[in-house]
């Protein structure tokens, strides 16, 4: 993954109860999830194109094909942490994304995601729409963040 | 259950991807995680008595003995529903509350719960710790809507 | 609902950690979300309903409408329970069930849902398909268990 | 990782309608949700290590530090998929797994993950406990299947 990928969206999100496992820390699935969440707010919010309308209506759907993921530090029930999103490449067929959460006390979790624009129709990849990848570019030359967050972990 | 429960807590909550099913409404347990998270915002938020903290220092459960559901209408991915929250009963080692998610289109869900205050440690029902009940009490008698919502369905 | 719903399906069940939170015993939505599974299970392996197919290619929905619910003693990591489905009613356009769960001290849970089928294609409640009403007749004439277990709580 | 990781470990498991999204595919956390119950059952049935036990009475947790996952293929509801754990290295204080999760079709996705050891009383990583060890080092040394699956994808 390139070392350059500033910060395009950002979103405090509280652990819950239901994040958390016997040992009182987050579940790791639990973090994926949030970052499912990002990525639709980041859609909806930021770059202007409805998630739910562009999954049930448009039936273009964005699964994922490869994730790598670092577990720094435990986050516990009831404290607030950020969700860093960082858009790392624009693909013919895909996007590659970057997500940092952080606590208090630095870095709790990274985690690179590989997203294919695919057909929920077909279930084949299709190419990156075009209002898609307009938003995209647009966010690309607008982050929010100037320093670089995205390097590789 | 009484037919007098003026709302004390209000959310709205977006219906996520993730909180859906394959045929595309909320899947009803999700319903009762953000049921969950919607207690917990109104214990730390509103009550003033910090739930992470209840539960993780001072060793005080809520645990759910009773439930009824009604489900009315779907919600769907992309939608954001209210959640309203009313305090029907102080117990002495319990409260019934009453939670009801809204739409567009009136409500969707229906909620009664009864939960027991626990001490996690013994795994015994306590009496409603003072502070707690006085935060109870005094959200009982504050109100933020002066109608009636907590009719029994 | 009936004082006679004898047993017509049972299923062990462990207790994962992804189930329980951090006071250690099972999150009570992740119940429910066992009593789906259950449900699915009854249908495909017992009913001789193929439940994926009835919702993916016959698009017959079995959303929950009424769930009532008891929560008698909490479950843990590791324990086995068991869950016995008792059919309680067959409607027109719908089924009561219920559901009680039981560990080695006795009930854990035990949950009334009625159930209705409906098109997912139009969202509206449909009659119970001729196939599935011969299935659920001849289950409520052929209960595993002769004793009467589906007494409400 | 090594090349050289057979596999020792194997267990079917059925997709739910709980673990599908709205595109009618498995929900990716939820894959991780099942390799974690896979690692579960693994040490419960498989080393002789109950691992409720582990976690709730020694305190000892098996956190991931490091996930690298590949999504190859999607899982409809109503399948059931193999998953296979190799065992890829014992470390000092930790364990390298794999996980490979295959349908009719192939493989559906591949997940290496590094779990450490760790003292649930203080949070800090331990060295591998000596039981676990030596039945880690037996598992390695009786895989299930002589060829080796484990290879980084």
């Amino acid at each position: 993954m390139t070392e350059h990928a500033p910060v395009v969206f950002e979103r405090p999100v509280r652990i819950r109860f239901a994040h958390c496992d016997p040992a009182g820390i987050v579940f790791f699935p639990q973090y994926l999830t949030l970052t499912n969440a990002l990525v639709e707010d980041w859609f909806t919010d930021s770059l202007g194109i409805d998630y739910a309308h562009m999954i049930g209506q448009r039936r273009v759907g964005l699964p994922i094909v490869k994730l790598e993921c670092e577990f720094a530090r435990p986050s516990r029930m009831g404290e607030t942490i950020s969700l860093a999103l960082s858009l790392v490449r624009i693909g013919r067929r895909s996007l590659d994304i970057r997500i940092v959460g952080r606590g208090s006390d630095g870095v709790r979790f990274a985690a690179n995601q590989v997203l294919v624009t695919m057909s929920l129709d077909t279930g084949e990849s299709i190419g990156v729409p075009d209002d898609i990848r307009a938003a995209l570019t647009h966010a690309a030359a607008h982050p929010i963040h100037p320093e670089h967050e995205g390097t590789t972990p």
